[in-house]
């Protein structure tokens, strides 16, 4: 096989050629120095392309039926006629030849369409690491003409504000009638939502989907104050009936003519921009501290002398510093 | 009038020396450097000697009669046989005269006991200057023999993550019969609460105190997962007639009780010191970072170009740090 260069994948993922866009994202999702300074090119030029697309974020824990509402809102989308491509942040998952094969049968019959794309977690690495790789795949899709993005995390770690940090619009799904246990959901995660979504919504469930309904509407009433443009709903759905998740795509619709109106949206995504660079640069920063052989040689001794309150931090951070100035002091 | 040495700054306060402890802590909060050494050295010497009081970080918004609360409490405690310092972190805070006075009077009766120290928020500098500065007073007051350790915070900022960074228990005081707004408090505030406190539960006001705590403990039951160890209890009380005072300090000990058993006292304490630690040098590098005469050149051009979406984050930051390493390449 030939390589491929920057043009032909710039070229192929504008064409919406599927075999080029999926190379293309494995290049950014490439450990190697010369496949990163060719991706840093790739992802420059198709950025122009980009940012067109609806950016939706899903968490929801193991068990509340997050691939089958995704396969569900997915399959709507695509009789609306939009395209629909799917990416995922989890920074425990590796990926296996069977963790591929998990993710295109978790969703089988939207794995199958034209106009759906998945793409599981980059795998392994940091967060940080996952996180930049799933932005730059998501440039990658819209400039190869997706224009609706969901990208879904696992709900239990501290991805979620990771998430929430690149999408428009960030739903939480909640299990219906899972009594008055918090379903392993992370403190924090449920302030994050812009609505919640009780699932599996059908059958003897109804009246209990609909009693947690009531119940999330009130606490995030009382705990999450509401922006003055937008109070988080809480919805239910089914993702067997379909019941509902037509509701949803109006709500996160509806979220989208009013922040798109009022500047919002613009607002929001140009701060997740330089948020996203100062989060680069920090990493970027605390690397190159910790490739410092001074550094290395000296952190460990540092850290357990401020636990067990030998040198307060200000004067073990001034140390640690001054070292990085000056090297030969050691 | 003599300048003291740090002999004397150390000895001054384990002695508990309150003139000298007050001069310390304004060496603490100097901007000048030869005084930030100084304090170091007066820190690191005292260090030792700190860390046995109970650690309570207390926060409400304007109007939630927050320091009323802290002066019933601390009379409780003095009555006790404690020795109480309150500090207080408010970054917008700037030290005239006129409130150093406010905060005497506010605490009129606290501030005459001789077991009471009450120090104002350092002023001005950023919230990690404040934060810095407030962890160091601590050290030096239980060095001098406070065993209660107050920190008070504003409760609209960002400046109640930092607090509940500090000390073991955070309590939130929240208003009786404020209805169904959120008193102004900031999103995620609740999740950090040890314990909720229902103020001005006295006269007419009982019934909607109570009303309230029932309104937060389903809330806070349904929104915040507890640890195996703690669920955040809501309390009720009324500076006025002191009733339930003596309970709020009763969930303290209590939890201090769990908490030092587990060694989740410990552990919390010494992932506090890493994390204090690791800021610090964040802080430091990013410091670096910006004095750096070719960033402070080309940072604004990079920030516009990623807000504009002309260039990518991952390729600015690359371009930036490229810069810090390789001046010249200007």
């Amino acid at each position: 096989m030939s390589p491929i260069d920057t043009d032909q994948y710039v070229e192929g993922v504008l064409a919406g050629n599927r075999r080029l866009l999926s190379k293309a994202i494995t290049l950014i999702e490439s450990a190697l120095d010369i496949h990163k300074q060719e991706a840093r090119e790739v992802v420059s030029r198709l950025l122009p392309h980009s940012g067109q697309a609806v950016r939706l974020g899903i968490t929801g824990v193991p068990g509340v039926g997050k691939s089958t509402f995704i396969e569900s809102l997915g399959m709507f989308l695509i009789r609306q006629g939009h395209k629909v491509a799917v990416l995922a942040v989890d920074p425990s998952s590796t990926r296996s030849g069977g963790s591929i094969m998990a993710d295109k049968t978790r969703m089988e019959q939207l794995a199958t369409q034209a106009d759906a794309y998945i793409r599981p977690s980059p795998s392994g690495g940091t967060l940080g690491g996952v996180a930049r790789k799933t932005r730059e795949t998501m440039i990658a899709c819209e400039a190869s003409g997706f224009d609706v993005m969901i990208v879904e995390t696992v709900g239990v770690g501290q991805s979620e504000t990771t998430v929430a940090s690149m999408v428009d619009f960030f739903l939480v799904l909640m299990l219906a009638g899972a009594g008055d246990e918090l379903q392993g959901i992370k403190k924090g995660v449920l302030e994050l939502a812009d609505a919640i979504a009780i699932t599996k919504a059908d059958g003897d469930n109804i009246d209990k989907a609909l009693k947690a309904r009531q119940s999330y509407e009130y606490a995030l009433h009382l705990l999450a104050p509401a922006s003055p443009e937008w109070h988080p709903p809480v919805l239910t759905c089914s993702a067997r009936t379909m019941e509902g998740v037509d509701r949803i795509w109006e709500t996160v619709h509806k979220h989208r003519s009013i922040v798109a109106a009022s500047g919002a949206l613009t607002a929001n995504r140009h701060q997740q921009a330089l948020a996203w660079l100062q989060d680069l640069l920090d990493d970027g920063l605390r690397e190159r501290f910790l490739r410092h052989p001074g550094i290395q040689a000296q952190l460990p001794h540092y850290q357990r002398e401020v636990v067990d309150g030998r040198i307060s931090p200000t004067a073990a951070a001034e140390a640690l510093l001054f070292l990085l100035d000056n090297p030969k002091s050691l």
